[in-house]
Parts: structure tokens; C-alpha cells; sequence
């Protein structure tokens, strides 16, 4: 049995505690937290909120916000044992006041308000030693089948395109809404499409799964699009990912 | 039993073909094409390419390019029998030639690769009379749980939606997919978010769905975005989707 302690108890904190105790391999065996009082009593896991109190473990896991990471790190009074964050953007340097450094981040957004299936979301890891990166695997291993060697440069850049493919695609389906609300269309008639959508890429490489108006380079249905988006909060939007698609399969041709 | 002839045997008239074939109360007993030759044969219905040929039936369902509607209406050599088109962006009135119109719109992106699940697909109907209306509705209700009435200026804007949620979207998943191939990250990685984010949106709107930097307004990491993605082609995407999501969720705090 290897022991985790976990740093921070939010969204991440709560989801991992949960999903590390129903492990085989791994146990939480402390949650240092700012405030004690407010997380509830936890079988087997004591709750502290002193650095002093730390008790020795294989992995210390950081899950708290991006800002705090360095200074969460430095508090810790010990250098040489195994220190992990789970940001998708920090850099491992964070960490720097520790010889044993790594990173365990979780790509999928979290919420309070849904259960994370954790056998599905991608683990990326990164470690200064091949020991620290065995172990780091072992435990992304027993929780999720899709465990990636990761290094920095390369987290930022999926940082980016989670943001991407979540967050902008998210906007998009606001937007959609939006003019679906405007003109006293339900939205859920456009919900199969979106899950088509989604579910396609599975399958079909984007570039090859890409249909509409914009790629067919069909002047007449954009000018009648345009002309309805003008003066709205779309048009910019409406126009940009337009000759986006347009350049891309522009340059296809070439 | 009622009658169907359909009129084009492209993606959706094949797919429609099949589909209404399977139901108890319909069966489509023409199909009119411009080359009969390019057409299989098919067990108990007449491929033809004449107009003169067309028999007596309760509804003509043009399946042709939005282009060409217009056209293949006017050459129907009768005036008083329901015609209907399935597009999303042409008007009823292309059909004026005749005295009984509808239109009779699958919202789904239909491809030669991908079985389409008639249950699922949403169809927009509307004709200009209640006996019409009714007849189409018992066609999609024998196809589709999801039948919805829609006027041509509600089904433009489903057009232009669907635009978004599908074209925008996938383009969107192919910067991201570029982005990774550029730093040497499997896209897979992405898959999960990317199947959370669309099954988000059958349980919460996608204004409380939203997370990311741009809704929290971390500078910090919007600006190490930017930098990231400064003279690139994603850098307009990036600031504008961002701007558009700053703008909604400041809005939302006036």
C-alpha cells in the first residue's frame, strides 16, 4: 500500500480523494486543508491544516489553484520527498524548492455538480526521475486507462486546446442558444447534432469531418448568414471561423 | 398505406428511402432521378428520370441541392398535389408553383459513411395547410421521436445555428487537433473533454455550463494563452471567442 497526501480539497481534491481510496494499491492517508473545519470527517484520513502535522507519504499531490501552487510548495518542510501538482498550466518549477518534483494533471473539467468517471480521463504526467515517473504511473494507472508521459512545454500547449475544445466550443453552444431563444426555437432541437457532431471525431479526423456552407465555399448560403448575423454579437464570430474554414480548405486544394 | 415519391437520391433521399421503407404506414413507390442508370435497383419501387412518368401519390419530397429545388419543382407537370423539400435554408415559397407546399427538414448532417438513427433526428415541418401539416407529421412521427413545427424564418435560423454547432465546432476541433500534431500530442488525449463538454449540454445550459479562464477572467493565464498562440492562426480565434466570453458572464454581472 502506498500513501498520498493530498494538498487542497476543492473540485480536484474531492473527486481524487474518492477515486484514490477505492484503489487496491494507494490510500489517502492525510488532507491538508486552509480551514479544517469545513471538510466533513473522512474514515481513515486525518485532516490537518499545519505543515508541522505532515506525516511521511510516497506523494504529496497539490490540488489547489494555479496561484497558490509555489507558495502551498514552499510551506512544505521537507525537500526530499515526492512533490506533485495537478495543474494543466503551472510548470513544474513551481516546485522548485524540492529535489523529487512532478506533475499529475487530470484533463477534464471538473464541477461539484457531476461524478467524474476516472477511468476515462487522461492522465498526463511528468517526472524529474524515472523512479518518481514509475510511480506516478502506477497510481494514474489504477485510476484511468489513458496515461500520458507529458512534459511541460507539451501541457501548456494541451492547456490551450482544452480551452479550445471546451471552453470555446462551450461559447458556441451559448451563442446557438441564444439565437434559438431569440426566435422561440427549443434548443434541444439542435441537441442530437451537437452530440453527432462530438461523436464523429472519434472516428473521422476533423479535417475530414468538416461539412457546411463555409467548407463547400457556397458564396450563396454565406451571404444569406452573413446577412442575418450583421449588426448581432455573432457577426464577428460568424465571419472569422468562416474564412478560417474557408483558408483551410483553400489551402487543401493547393 | 400512403405514397411517398421522392425526388433526388442523393445522402438524404437514399437515407430517407431506406427509413420510410421501414415503416408500417408509409412506402415510397417512385424515385425520380436525372440519370435512372446511377440508381440500383430497388424491390417495389420505379426509378425514373421523366416527370411524365410520375404517378398519383400523397406526397413528393424533393431531396435535390437547395440549387436545384426550384427548378425540379417547376418541371412537376401537376399543381394540386402536396410537394415538399427538405432543406434548411430554402424557403417554402421555391415550391410556389403549386397550391399544396411544405417542407419536411431532417436537422442532421447526413455522409455516405455514417448510418443515420431516424429516431433521433430532429424534423422541422411546415406546410400551408392543417390537413398537409398532419399528413408530414404522421410521416416524421412514424420516422422521429424529435417532430417539431417550424416556419421558414424559425427554420433559417436553426440553419445558422446548426452552422455553429457543428461547421464552428468541428473547425474549432481541428485547431486544436493541429495544435497537438505541432507539439507532438496524440489528439486522443482530448477525446474525453471533448465528449464531456457536448454531453454537458443535455443537462445544464451552456451559460452555467462554462468554465475556463476567459469566464473566471484570469488574466494570468489568458495572457500566457495569447503569447502562445501570438502570430499564429489561432491568434484572432483566440481573442475574440475569449473577448465573447468576457463580454457574457460581464454582462451577467450588471
Amino acid at each position: 500500500m502506498q500513501d498520498v497526501i493530498l494538498i487542497g480539497y476543492g473540485n480536484v481534491g474531492q473527486s481524487l480523494y474518492k477515486a484514490i481510496q477505492a484503489t487496491s494499491g494507494f490510500r489517502v492517508t492525510q488532507i491538508m486543508v486552509r480551514t479544517t473545519a469545513k471538510v466533513p470527517g473522512l474514515p481513515g484520513t486525518r485532516v490537518i491544516s499545519d505543515p508541522k502535522d505532515l506525516i511521511k507519504a510516497d506523494l504529496y499531490l497539490i490540488c489547489v489553484s494555479d496561484d497558490a501552487i509555489r507558495e502551498v510548495s514552499n510551506s512544505l518542510p521537507f525537500d526530499d520527498r515526492l512533490v506533485a501538482h495537478t495543474s494543466g498550466a503551472a510548470p513544474v518549477s513551481v516546485l522548485e524548492k524540492h529535489r523529487r518534483t512532478g506533475v499529475f494533471y487530470p484533463l477534464q473539467s471538473f464541477s461539484k455538480s457531476k461524478e467524474v468517471v476516472w477511468k476515462d480521463v487522461p492522465l498526463c504526467l511528468e517526472a524529474n526521475s524515472v523512479q518518481d515517473l514509475n510511480l506516478l504511473k502506477q497510481l494514474a494507472g489504477s485510476l484511468s486507462q489513458r496515461v500520458y508521459e507529458i512534459n511541460t512545454e507539451q501541457r501548456k500547449k494541451i492547456h490551450l486546446a482544452a480551452v479550445i475544445v471546451n471552453n470555446f466550443v462551450n461559447h458556441l453552444y451559448y451563442l446557438a442558444e441564444n439565437l434559438c431563444k431569440d426566435h422561440d426555437i427549443p434548443f434541444e432541437v439542435l441537441h442530437p447534432l451537437i452530440m453527432e457532431t462530438s461523436g464523429k471525431i472519434l472516428q473521422l479526423p476533423p479535417l475530414e469531418a468538416q461539412t457546411g456552407p463555409a467548407r463547400r465555399n457556397d458564396q450563396k448560403t454565406l451571404n444569406s448568414h452573413l446577412l442575418q448575423v450583421k449588426g448581432t454579437s455573432l457577426e464577428e464570430i460568424y465571419t472569422l471561423l468562416t474564412s478560417s474554414i474557408i483558408a483551410t480548405y483553400g489551402r487543401e486544394k493547393l
